[in-house]
């Protein structure tokens, strides 16, 4: 059991400099959001952008908004304002299509660019689109994919040292079990044995401050739906160092992706930086969400960000030690992202137990309990709540309940 | 000159079946818009079904909207209802990802359905994401290119009767000439040849009836955002023939497409169906433009559309003919689509000499004025109106203003 009580949350809310962020979310009243890693809250901003969008500029101006209103170029100003939350420059970041055909993007790019090498290496316990994109990316390349636990650092060294490695692709934040990886040092391990390196962010970007170009990273990918709150299903990003621009080449050369699109030109020619990989059109109405969250993120302290988000699962770890569940998230700070993972055999029960109690957290198969912690709009005092009742309902036993061990997650 | 005066159109307009129609739609006031072949006018009922998918689904309801508010099914749900507007079985059509990404994946999984055969033949004229994706494609699969005038049938019958066509790729009706292909004809033909096909109904979903079952197309695929009216950047759809179900395999092997997603299993197992040729996560806020859209589509008798479409367009030529420029696209009805094209070396100027009076068009370098008619909220009225202001500019040489030969389009 912690010492700290709600008191001394209520003390840490009242001085924490990130406290005014929580009023530009609309949050459900009596819920404490334990999810935003799955699926990021709505910013208060972001209703009015929307319908200017399609009122104002769809409705009204139509097709001139492609030009008047900024939609052809979107996917670079989002980019660049993205851009500084993950180190890197406004020409390496554009923001489109989903992580897994980013991801397809990227793996190809760098598979191009080391061409004598024929090996993905993956992690183990990869989120699943980035093992099936992997094998797709493989299978059309005649490539070989291979797999290795990214947390045992001498299997990654052993995988490298191979040799043959064209591309590692890790997630710098794993899905389930929340440990966070160490960007510069694996970046530095792979290039060292000849090898690019492909980072997955979507569990990084917007929990912590992430350096792309200060870890000498060749590219990344990452979805804004997260902990940048730019809605269900929102447009991924794709990160390409400058060092490779001209040089990578994608395959989903669409026109969007074209040095001179509007010339119609029968021929393909990339365009410059990050823009090259870009495909089709995209959606619209869904950046406009986007661009209302980053419109927020550009003042955030990303620093500040991050201690807050180490103190709030510290808490939680802390709060919840005498629940008795196995800790899969590691203890160390250092190590972990912005979320706390549990195990427990009975986890879907103990979730839903948890989310009639209006805690909403997720499982993930087969027995993980994961909870989420977006600093921006959690306080000390919900995480402390939130501790308490998953204490009570496992001590109590609360999940046995017929209605929570019988339905089926789909998400 | 025609004949036709503008009470005759007032009262072809009384009689329109499909009249009712146009107050489904909000129009800008004073605006005869020509120009929804490339961006669709907003549907009345769009704005409230985002609202409610921005402010209750995800706002209020957060990460249980994946299954409460059905968003996870949205590619499948909104692709039963697209599917009758291209004549598609239910499961055969799924919306997801843009048309670029979709042409990817259909152009793979048919060159690994005919895999003694390494060419893929399009079109000389097409559309340039068609093009490019096209070179994308063949540089990934070692596939060879090759390029017809998709209008000349001889040459097209000759480039097929080469024998080792693995797969054509037409639009069925051209993006600049407005020419209709004989999607049954061409399908057969590629079909004797050993060849199989992929569709682009970008400017025929919406515009006229479609049947892929009934022309035994292979794979097509299309946007939502034109004639559909889903808005900017809406998801795209791919249709994928029922007979090739299980043997079609995309490369974009995303989460979305797995057979048990939340099974999480490392291996990857393509879904049933047209869900195959899903990747990732889709826009849902988007999403909801397309349903809203959709709703008033099931509404829609595609023969008086086809119908109507006729009418406009050839009411338009008839009405232009004194203005003197070269008609582009086929003056017999069934060979065209739902645009009327007409080429002028000064094509930019008069389209925005033609905006500044409220007729919006578009323009394609090097010199093609494109006109295009969506039956659901133009009226006969609003088509003498433009036609007379074209003859007006033309004549008059309004487009010498300076203010319409300066700038430079982009859409």
């Amino acid at each position: 059991m912690t010492s700290t009580t709600r008191s001394d949350c209520a003390r840490r809310d009242d001085e924490d400099p990130l406290a005014g962020f929580r009023r530009e979310f609309l949050l459900p009243e009596g819920v404490v959001y334990l999810d935003g890693n799955s699926l990021g809250a709505l910013p208060a901003a972001a209703p009015a952008r929307i319908a200017r969008t399609v009122e104002q500029e769809w409705g009204e101006r139509l097709i001139a908004s492609w030009n008047d209103a900024g939609w052809w170029d979107k996917p670079r100003t989002l980019g660049a304002m993205l851009a500084p939350l993950v180190g890197a420059g406004p020409h390496e970041v554009v923001v489109g299509d989903g992580t897994s055909a980013n991801l397809f993007k990227a793996l190809v790019a760098a598979l191009r660019l080391n061409p004598e090498r024929r090996v993905v290496l993956g992690e183990t316990g990869n989120f699943p689109t980035d093992l099936y994109i992997t094998g797709g990316v493989a299978e059309i390349m005649g490539a070989v994919e291979r797999r290795v636990d990214a947390d045992r650092r001498a299997a990654l060294a052993g995988a490298l040292a191979a040799g043959d490695v064209a591309v590692l692709l890790l997630s710098h934040v794993d899905y389930r079990t929340g440990a966070l990886r160490d960007m510069a040092e694996i970046t530095r391990l792979a290039h060292a044995n000849g090898a690019l390196v492909v980072w997955d962010l979507c569990h990084s970007v917007g929990a912590l401050p992430v350096e792309l170009a200060g870890c000498g990273v060749d590219f990344a990918v990452g979805c804004t739906y997260k902990y940048l709150n730019a809605g269900p299903g929102a447009p991924a990003f794709v990160f390409a160092a400058e060092r490779h621009h001209g040089a990578a080449r994608q395959p989903l050369t669409g026109w969007h992706g074209h040095a001179r699109p509007f010339d119609f030109s029968a021929e393909y020619a990339p365009a410059d930086g990050a823009s090259s990989f870009l495909s089709g059109s995209q959606p619209v109405v869904a950046a406009a969400a986007l661009e209302a969250s980053l419109d927020l993120w550009q003042r955030v302290d990303l620093h500040q960000l991050r201690e807050k988000s180490l103190a709030l699962t510290e808490l939680f770890i802390e709060s919840t030690g005498s629940a008795g569940l196995e800790l899969v998230t590691p203890r160390e700070g250092g190590r972990r992202g912005s979320q706390v993972a549990l195990r427990h055999p009975q986890g879907y029960a103990i979730v839903q137990a948890l989310i009639a109690r209006g805690v909403v957290g997720d499982f993930r198969a087969p027995d993980v309990l994961r909870f989420g912690f977006a600093p921006l709009y959690l306080r000390y005092t919900d995480v402390f709540d939130a501790a308490s009742a998953l204490v009570e309902v496992v001590r109590g036993e609360e999940w046995r309940d017929p209605r929570f061990t019988a339905a089926k997650a789909v998400t």
